[in-house]
């Protein structure tokens, strides 16, 4: 197995950099072929690493983006900042992927002004696999964008397939379109649109409209949205999660005769829980980029953020980017 | 309590006329201030109600409209269907209210074109009370329109919290619009102007951004949003706990032990499930007519349907409308 090398911005996220350093620790501990660049302020650093670990350094940057930054802004005047720098080891190859828990804005912005786009691409997604009773499904756009042409749509439709080829081996996987109904007649605009041109194509396996339920019924591999939609859905769908859990716990506390219950039935919740638990589904990926870039949530804990550097790492060892690259480089010609 | 009459489309749904005739028998049984009009194929009608009901009348319509339909063909050619005869009988006054479980587009067409609209209100939307863990939340739109424009967004967001004041008895119900995040840089162009607009209303008690997770966090009486957006975000919601409902009966009924702690865990789980039983949350209102119009799901079975009939009697005795268009037209002087 060859050396990975991961790039985490160690600043940017909502709990500082104390989570960063321990989920960098842990990663490095659990995987022999993994080194991480730290990146960040590196007094803080260091006193969080003690005596550190000879897989791991630091990179020095002085700035960082705030979570309420304008993306123009943070791109004016952050050039320095622990996001751009992690961001520029990519590019410069000192590392093949980074992690970011800061500003989703101003990632976008900073990603697509240091790395380069895949050819024919205007704008990146990002996309998570979203679990479901059997397999996994694919959603993207969940956010880098607040609308989407019908352009940008088939752009994301064929990404999320390479992508979905390349990570989960499928030689044709489903993509289909989210809509408010399964008919030919409905939906906006841009979405009948990009559905007219998906049901041309030669290249993706466009299977038609899906419903916001069907996410988790296994009828696609790929699941393709505006941003906006997107975003609302996955958080609306782990709102429900959430409350669900919340529910489940409330039941078995209550009382001796429910804690007894709940004691008895913890081995039989436990892939319902694993399924729910948001730390493990924790990381995001920018898809578009040259690169392997993970967006962590903004309050990611520790096992949150080594779930998204594992993500980092096995998109690495996968080789995504050039994969999807030279699938595009093909179609292109 | 005076008497209440609800126009029934029995025709329109995707189960038949079965599932509306067994439920308006319940309804009507265990309410006796409630009469109900069928609407449909008369031979039909009479067949499936047997010796009938003395509350129960059948208002005969030859045509139903299908559920691929075209709401514009629909308009033009199916005047006589039972969705249409069932919204003039509320137009004329012999009905109070109506329930359809059929085509929304075609709901939306003919409810416009029969009831008339609130002063100063450009489009309907359609609302439900999503469960929560404390308390309820009105989301709008869930539907009626896929897109909206701020004054669209405005004009929802102002009729959902009269309707949360009507409905909830809330004085100052607290509105939000549905965000990709909090911040007030986020979201698209449409939500950013609505934002603006709600935040110099005096009439509404705007809260500002939230975000899909937030509707179940007791965070907002009233979430506004597009219908694309709100139909998605919805059924995403939908999906989720359909899915873990799913999981957690499985882990229930896997061998002897797994049934023994099931039976065990079955009282404790109650209100969990009553939570997640989609039949008892069916009925989403039309808002933005000058009547009572209640949307079941198209495969609505008859819990389901008796749920959305029981919401049609509720609007009813609230005398929802009425205070709607009142406070509307002491806005409009």
């Amino acid at each position: 197995m060859s050396s990975i090398t991961i790039a985490v911005d160690a600043m940017s996220g909502d709990r500082g950099p104390k989570v960063a350093v321990a989920a960098a620790l842990d990663a490095v501990r659990e995987n022999e072929a993994l080194s991480i660049i730290l990146v960040g302020n590196q007094a803080e650093l260091e006193a969080l690493l003690q005596e550190g670990h000879p897989r791991i350094t630091i990179s020095e940057a002085v700035d960082v983006i705030r979570m309420n930054e304008r993306p123009s802004h943070a791109l004016r005047h952050k050039q320095n900042s622990s996001m751009a720098v992690a961001l520029r080891l990519v590019r410069d190859g000192e590392a093949q992927g980074c992690v970011s828990a800061g500003n989703t804005g101003a990632l976008m912005a900073f990603g697509r002004s240091i790395i380069r786009m895949y050819p024919g691409i205007e704008r990146p997604a990002i996309t998570k696999l979203i679990p479901s009773l059997r397999g996994k499904c694919h959603v993207l756009d969940l956010g880098a964008n607040v609308d989407a042409s019908a352009e940008n749509l088939y752009q994301f439709a064929l990404m999320g397939s390479l992508m979905a080829s390349a990570v989960s081996g499928l030689t044709e996987p489903r993509v289909a379109l989210l809509n408010v109904g399964e008919e030919e007649i409905k939906g906006n605009e841009q979405v009948r649109l990009a559905s007219h041109m998906l049901a041309q194509s030669d290249t993706v396996n466009y299977i038609g409209y899906v419903e916001g339920s069907d996410l988790f019924r296994d009828v696609a591999d790929v699941v393709v949205c505006d941003g906006f939609v997107g975003n609302i859905a996955l958080k609306t769908g782990e709102g429900v999660a959430g409350l669900l859990i919340e529910l489940l716990e409330q039941a078995f506390s209550r009382g001796v005769y429910g804690r007894l219950v709940g004691w008895l039935a913890r081995p039989m919740l436990g892939r319902l829980l694993r399924l729910m638990d948001p730390a493990r589904h924790n990381g995001a990926s920018f898809l578009g980029l040259q690169g392997v870039v993970i967006k962590s949530h903004g309050n990611a804990n520790e096992r949150a953020m080594l779930a998204a550097i594992r993500q980092a790492a096995r998109e690495v060892t996968m080789e995504v980017p050039r994969r999807i690259n030279d699938r595009l480089d093909e179609l292109m010609i």
